[in-house]
């Protein structure tokens, strides 16, 4: 039973990580179509891909006709094209603060760690490894010790993010923890980040969206 | 007549400038209050503003007992609690369209060019103001090439970015135009951003908004 639901992406790209996540979440059914970020000089930036995304990113996802961009703007449209089980809460105050922790992740943290942007950084600022994964720590450090303290003092955290099933916030979270140990930044100063984090990858939608599981995923 | 909303911001701050924009495009009474981002070592690290918001960024808004964060996350919130005018359309599809042009601004073009990270780039990488400003005209470019391509072939697209009625993308769009001029960004290539740009600040709601309209502006 195809859902008719094609997602572009990359094994490794948070932002395809958590439309995975979202997707399996909502038990839709979806064909994964790898565009290899490096190879060929990066297949993002082929024509036809750039004619369906301008932005040349991952990802994208096809729903029927319809061309859709921007992670949280896909799983907004999950949820509201497909509402069971939601990824948001029903109140506008647990949605604000829900969307407030996929923003933090996905607005302040993300977008600093990107590929293009550590490009750059080599290329024009002639940053090494070393600094390049010293300014990587630095930024998911500063939004991890935040977002440690929205989580760790709030009531409505629960098991998840926000209360005791797994939504948004938690979709964009995992996704970064996964590439805060990428750049081996110690988690010992979040405990709640962690404790949420192994709840998520407790849960088969999680584990089916992790970048090891993916097709493009390099062997071994 | 006092609807109890106070945003904490600073006259500059592109985040800030669009929840004011927000606020006005839904005819809101709102009380400002500056948070000076660089004065005192930047207020917004001071422990009371910290205790509000733990990331220490503005724009923070407090609706009553409320206390919001993240300029999108708060004007979704705006959105569902003031309905009228809407900031977002009421099909699926146009919903996500918007939101992903404002989070082509949000998230992959403000986030790089924030102060704090032209202060890392000038401290840690050694990048005098040239470089930081080749710097922040790349990600603007980058970005504002795809939005027009976005905009420009969509027909979607009004006397605003979606529509005859201005929301939430243009609400991004404005305050990232105001930067790209900031950091001389000739912007010849984007006609489509241009004359959105114009037709936004021909309103009395954006004109409002604006940086230098603002009580912390500096005078002259």
């Amino acid at each position: 039973m195809s859902s008719g639901l094609v997602l572009y992406g990359y094994w490794r790209s948070s932002a395809a990580y958590r439309v995975r996540i979202a997707l399996n979440l909502k038990g839709l059914a979806w064909e994964g179509r790898p565009v290899h970020l490096v190879k060929d000089g990066g297949q993002q930036h082929a024509p036809d891909y750039a004619a369906m995304n301008p932005q040349q990113l991952v990802p994208s996802l096809r729903d029927g006709e319809r061309v859709l961009t921007q992670s949280l703007a896909i799983m907004e449209y999950l949820d509201e094209t497909r509402p069971e089980p939601p990824l948001l809460p029903a109140d506008a105050e647990g949605r604000t603060r829900v969307r407030a922790l996929a923003q933090l992740v996905a607005c302040d943290i993300h977008p600093l760690g990107n590929l293009r942007v550590l490009q750059y950084l080599e290329r024009e600022l002639g940053a090494d490894e070393a600094r390049r994964g010293a300014w990587s720590r630095h930024w998911i450090a500063i939004g991890f010790a935040a977002m440690e303290a929205m989580l760790a003092g709030h009531a409505a955290t629960g098991r998840y993010c926000h209360g005791d099933a797994p939504g948004l916030a938690d979709a964009c979270l995992v996704p970064q923890v996964y590439n805060a140990r990428r750049w081996k930044l110690p988690l010992d100063d979040y405990p709640t980040i962690r404790r949420i984090d192994e709840a998520c990858n407790a849960l088969e939608a999680f584990r089916a969206a992790a970048p090891e599981a993916q097709v493009d995923a390099p062997v071994g």
